[in-house]
């Protein structure tokens, strides 16, 4: 394929980009298929001589769409958004036609720099305390993650490094091994699985606080298990906090485990995967108060802040705690600037080696919808779970099992959790919505999130109908 | 941006991309900038109301391009290609569209479904045991990672958890502790700093090998090793091999340490990065023999076969072991048809939760190019590295430092380091051609790679006559 050729079929792929997304609802949300289902429509081998593009195209439909499960409907209410518009997907054809892997200052300077630039766009955004921004000449800065999942892990591993460090300055007979085996992180019991992986990776012990019955951590619930943990000779060194949890989208108490944590010479991690977004929200600026105790910060604009997987921004107070944990420097990878002070060589803030050119993505979803846009986005999310939150607390056989304060309403039929077990399979069979369920002390609880940008008032009057709908039909069920 | 502006905005953007690559030449292959130059280029903040569509187009040119290290330029020759090609743009196009976030089948069973028979096609074409693939009802199985970093480290952490239970199977009283701190992985000394990278977050000892003449490990080297440290009371249990070593492309001998590695009941993990692709043509595979050893084997069809970054290519004998490395089951991501055994959860094989549908790539591109477009242009590209190689060699003050088995041509001028250092300050200042350098022997050389999709011979004409022409000032320079 030449350019000539890729004009044409760009332009119908913008075209077919379009149709999918404006007729979407037209489609069931979850598919209807078979584990195994795609093996057996299509060749068992890579073809020797090249296929047309129209049979190609004509595949997408026959074989990929019956098999997707469509997150950009407007009926799709599971797990938490992911974020899709128009600007990003634009941005990231950019992003492919520039294919730069920016994995040094001099590998595509401004692909670093729109980055760092970027991160300090979205840090003011959010009011994030000067001291994680690069331009304020003080020591910390942003990186874009692929996912919070590794941000989480980058943090527990540059915590993992410091403590040793610190611990070996006091005591330098002591072997790393005989430290890494005393050291513990923390994290809540609701905390994402992500956390608990982090330090399976990491190889160092994790404890999960219990939360109180808002599902959050309390100061006093982490300082008791501190105290008994160090009184045993374990050496306690982070704590990741959430702020909107996977469950409930419950919030960590920051304010009170902040100080908690840096008298203890503790790492703070807040992971804010999915709630993050709203903090550019005043009225929800006050969930992130205490943030200034934080070592790092964590947030998904790739789930409700409009800018396409994968794009995970993360802010550290003191960028060479990260990089002193991972730099190598074999001579391929050193250039002329990178001992000037000025340059930042993302790869040493990250997992991976390369990296794309991400930040576009932020640069035109920031300028296309100005933070007025994006702004009325949450809201709008947030006033949509609202509408739910009420259809299901107008009506007696359900009840609303954690307060709502984003776009997450987890609810439940009251009865037993084999009766809401057997409502949401009936949703899933149904395929008009989709969702999730969740636990929450002991109960099976389904989760409505609000995820599509295309979801509106309409869509949450429907999904309740269909819900009581099923409701009723399994409520009859049970009697008979 | 609604649907009707994305399709005219979409439609330019292809335009824009498909002028920028057609013009690439025109641009100067490394960019002119000092470090910091962005950020007083655009605002200090993100708009409050939306920007023109308009304005942000033109800051791209103003802005971006200035600071772009052209990776598909033809003149690009550093590190190792960044793949990229029109149909894995449209793949990348749909992609995003569809965006559906993959990290179980039932989150959209299309995506783990195409990725896992992606995986077979490319397994065969690149004639790999049977036991490494999945539609063969054996126990292996591919999955995509973001990169190759990701794969080693995923293999490693693998072959920690399995060592650490059969260490324990042997002796129940050894704690973990103990054993992590006598476990061992050894890499070769010209193996790529990720490996490195991997024993660090592992929290495991990594010791290099020594390579022969042609930077090879062979088995007699690391047998050597080995006998020592299991002498020690060290417990030997991780190697990953190299085939295509990035500073000189050098091959490992696998068909002699994969033996020893199953004998010593070692994981045997290949890092065949930029190499892996060249083994879809007959006359590259025999470089791939002794795979049948491996436990894991991993190459990034995102540097060498056009498809575009992220796609790094991993398969693993056995699915339950690095599945079992991993495996964390929330409520909120659990689905029906998990227990079945028929269906694969991806996010059991890799480090991150969240990912994309990176199959559409492989599929778009496997079938647009067809096996034999694909190996038209690996010989295209081997052709271009040994015509530069002629050229090197007939040059008397040249010499060429390491057999030139792919794309990759290893040569300097004859004399000291820093002449050496000088040419490459001068290849770099002139912006014309752009490479890095690496180091053989305590010798500083310079790395040329066919990177480019569009590079000709003529380009590898104008780019010996470039660096001749320079070298020719500098010892006249030095002669002086
Ligand atoms: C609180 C929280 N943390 C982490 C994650 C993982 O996100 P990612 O896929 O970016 O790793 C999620 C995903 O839903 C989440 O809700
Ligand atoms: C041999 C080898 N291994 C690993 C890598 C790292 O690749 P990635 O960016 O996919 O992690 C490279 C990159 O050049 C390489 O040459």
């Amino acid at each position: 394929m030449d350019a000539a050729e890729f004009r044409r079929r760009g332009k119908e792929m913008v075209d077919h980009v379009a149709d999918y997304l404006e007729k979407i609802e037209e489609r069931p949300v979850y598919p209807d298929v078979e584990p195994g289902y795609l093996r057996s429509l299509i060749p068992t081998e890579a073809p020797v001589e090249p296929d047309s593009y129209e049979d190609i195209m004509k595949d997408v439909e026959r074989v990929i769409m019956p098999g997707i499960t469509h997150w950009h409907s407007p009926n799709f209410f599971a797990y938490f958004p992911a974020a899709s518009s128009y600007p990003a997907m634009l941005a990231d054809m950019l992003c492919a036609a520039i294919g730069c892997i920016g994995f040094s200052w001099a590998a595509s300077p401004a692909c670093t720099e729109l980055e760092t630039v970027m991160l300090d766009w979205l840090g003011k955004m959010l009011q994030l305390p000067e001291c994680f921004l690069a331009g304020t000449h003080g020591h910390g800065g942003g990186v874009i993650q692929g996912t919070a999942s590794e941000a989480t892990l980058v943090s527990l591993l540059a915590a993992r490094c410091k403590a040793i460090r610190r611990v070996q300055s006091l005591d330098p007979k002591k072997s790393e091994a005989e430290i890494l085996s005393k050291l513990v992180a923390y994290t809540s019991e609701q905390a994402h699985s992500s956390v608990e992986r982090a330090a399976l990776i990491g190889a160092v012990m994790m404890k999960k606080v219990p939360t109180d019955n808002l599902y959050a951590v309390r100061g006093e619930m982490l300082k008791k298990i501190l105290e008994e943990d160090k009184a045993a000779g374990l050496i306690p060194f982070y704590f990741c906090a959430t702020l909107g949890t996977t469950p409930s989208c419950a919030f960590d108490h920051i304010a009170d485990l902040g100080p908690l944590c840096n008298q203890e010479n503790m790492w703070m991690h807040i992971d804010a995967a999915y709630a993050g977004s709203a903090f550019i929200c005043p009225e929800f600026r006050p969930l992130l108060n205490g943030v200034e105790y934080a070592d790092s910060f964590n947030f998904n604009p790739h789930k409700w802040m409009l800018i396409n997987f994968d794009c995970s921004a993360m802010w550290v107070k003191k960028r060479t705690d990260i990089i002193g944990a991972f730099k190598m420097e074999p001579l391929y990878l050193k250039h002329e600037n990178q001992e000037s002070g000025l340059v930042t060589d993302y790869r040493h803030w990250q997992i991976p080696l390369g990296r794309r050119f991400r930040s576009l993505k932020m640069w035109f979803v920031f300028r296309m919808y100005g933070l007025q846009g994006l702004q009325a986005h949450i809201r709008k999310q947030v006033g949509l779970a609202k509408e739910f939150e009420s259809l299901v607390r107008a009506d007696k056989r359900f009840e609303i099992c954690a307060p709502v304060v984003m776009g997450l309403v987890c609810f439940r039929l009251k009865g037993t959790n084999e009766l809401n077990q057997s409502l949401l399979k009936k949703i899933t069979k149904s395929r008009e919505i989709h969702l999730v369920p969740c636990q929450l002390s002991g109960s099976f609880v389904l989760r409505l999130a609000i995820c599509s940008r295309s979801t509106e008032s309409r869509h949450i009057q429907q999904a309740w109908q269909h819900i009581t709908q099923l409701a009723f039909e399994l409520l009859q069920e049970h009697h008979h």
